[in-house]
């Protein structure tokens, strides 16, 4: 390896461009998924709010997207300047497993001293100082040998989301915040929510990973060496013209399984992962109650209107609209209402129940709607 | 006047089909007012169910529809039967003072004697045979000089529905259940109401009204002489190459005033208005909470569908939907809620707020956005 690179140099940023978001249906469906939308406001889809977020740290060479072939056209719209060698399609999804580890494999392949990131493209962050804070210090504990996560400092006792039990602090060079992870724990009910943040020793899991390539596969290859052993063949074969045999026969082979259970977690129980605190706001934008959420601004009276449609007549209403049609959207006296307006359906819920949208979506395809999924 | 056809051969049905229902917005609008919609899920129109409540009574070609210039081609598309000497087209609205008064007029200067009863083209009304026998009724009550009404037996201390206070019987051949009508009261508060349901003494004002014209247009004329003036000089012309004219000049100069001040109430303080009473289930549907309450059919975990579209995917919601497009709906644990799912507009309300529908109409009426209403 040529270790004579600073560690923020050999660095490469991942994004995994997966996952439809069925608790965002009708507005997230397979055709249009959950990173293609601008659920912020901002004018930007998620993706490519991911995208700008990452272009500074490792520069916009240096960034790799894993998405389905049906999103490659989209994708490429979203974010004109992804190089050719940097998108990676899947022609099925394998789960994260899969996807992160062919990235890691075909960038190992290419400079096999890289540091990769992985960053979901369908979160939301604010504040990127902290944000970049946090991912170089990651590096610096990826460049120690260790798997490094980030951890958000949470800001209430949410139940959507997994923990990171914190524990010692580790002495690494340029990573001064970096801690020993205990364990990973799942979504919690709301009283150990309320203990892990009393505690002050759980941190939210954003399911960010920060390692060298070499260091997250031979973990990888610990607990799925068939896994493994397809990925680093289809990274052999990648950069040749025997790509398309080897995707066609290894990839449809792979095992679907999450990074969380290859990685890390055995690298938590081995004491090998590290995590950073990362002092930014964070949500995985999971539902629309989320979504409410993050337009509120701490404000409950308010109504979040998203979609491009001004047309909105609200009288005392408060919740979200989401709009992608021209017609005139009036809402009187509905509280914590989500109604989500698209061409070809129509959803009206409350925040309180943005979980169970995922039954409908469950209950459409059983029923035979595929046409508006 | 010709005395020897009996009362019933002298009836003629008026249909007075004009009002928009603003706070039935979006479904009832300029171009499609309430009695132009299926809101009972019959199958037919509001009109057209009153149309067929009407032709046994006074037969199919004695049946008059006042209605709006614009509204002609449709009303005539639903009611194929209405003769066309029976249409009469108002220029613009001009309350219903002018416009049964002038149905009446014509059909006395077509028929002296005459007896007419008018009914709104977009209420409800379950139990036919009991609705024929208090028409009956009231007919025998007009023949014998009287302006009669039918007032409904209340099952419950509405609130929304004008109230009659009812006097001592009379003594009429054929109408043994006539009684005075002492006066008419607004839209009681509720403990009003409940004190009105308690005496036992007061009946929902639905607005028929049965009596012979020259009668009707005799009290008319003490409350409006140039009202009534105008609308002789209009009937007088109407069947004559001079109509035409004669409603350029004269139509426009009408007094506007509901036929409640002109005659109704008059009537009521001058001893001359009987009410029979009406054993029938009524609603004159006036907001999205009497659709609701018509199609729960007692059932309060009930969510009404109307309007044609059967995509509709409920779970755990009760209250009224009303589609007009092919989108699928999902509703997801929303109470009383009323959807009303237009081409260009959508409608999110409960049925606790559907009065105020009409204050976003005015709303609009105001933001210019007149092309939705």
């Amino acid at each position: 390896m040529n270790a004579t690179r600073p560690a923020n140099e050999r660095f490469y940023s991942i994004i995994p461009a997966g996952g439809i978001g069925s608790r965002l249906w009708p507005l997230s469906r397979a055709e249009a998924p959950k990173f293609l939308h601008d659920l912020t406001g901002s004018g930007n889809s998620l993706l490519r709010d991911t995208w700008d977020r990452l272009a500074p740290i490792s520069g916009e060479q240096r960034i790799m997207v894993v998405t389905g072939r049906a999103h490659r056209a989209a994708v490429e719209k979203d974010l004109p300047e992804l190089a050719d060698p940097n998108v990676v399609l899947e022609s099925e999804p394998k789960d994260s497993s899969a996807a992160i580890g062919l990235a890691a494999a075909i960038l190992m392949k290419r400079e096999p001293d890289v540091i990769i990131g992985s960053f979901a493209a369908d979160h939301v962050i604010k504040d990127n100082r902290s944000f970049v804070r946090a991912v170089r210090e990651a590096i610096a504990a990826a460049d120690a040998g260790y798997i490094a996560t980030i951890g958000i400092e949470p800001d209430e006792p949410a139940i959507g989301f997994g923990y990171i039990h914190c524990g010692g602090e580790i002495e690494i060079d340029r990573a001064p915040s970096a801690m020993l992870v205990e364990s990973f724990v799942e979504k919690p009910k709301l009283a150990t929510a309320q203990q892990y943040i009393a505690s002050g020793d759980y941190l939210w899991n954003a399911g960010m990973f920060i390692a060298r390539a070499d260091v997250l596969l031979e973990q990888l290859g610990q607990a799925q060496p068939a896994l493994l052993a397809g990925l680093l063949e289809l990274a052999d074969a990648w950069d040749t013209p025997a790509r398309g045999a080897v995707v066609d026969r290894v990839w449809p082979e792979l095992t679907k399984i999450a990074i969380d259970y290859t990685v890390a977690e055995p690298a938590a129980a081995a004491g090998r992962l590290a995590v950073i605190p990362g002092h930014f706001s964070w949500d995985d934008v999971g539902d629309f109650a989320s979504i409410a959420k993050l337009h509120a601004g701490g404000r409950k009276a308010d109504l979040a209107i998203l979609g491009g449609n001004r047309r909105i007549l609200a009288d005392d209403a408060t919740g979200v609209v989401i709009s992608q049609s021209k017609r005139l959207i009036a809402l009187i006296g509905v509280e914590n209402i989500v109604v989500v307006d698209t061409e070809d359906a129509l959803l009206v819920t409350t925040t309180a129940h943005a979980q169970r949208v995922k039954s409908v979506v469950d209950a459409l395809k059983l029923g035979g709607s595929s046409d508006v999924l």
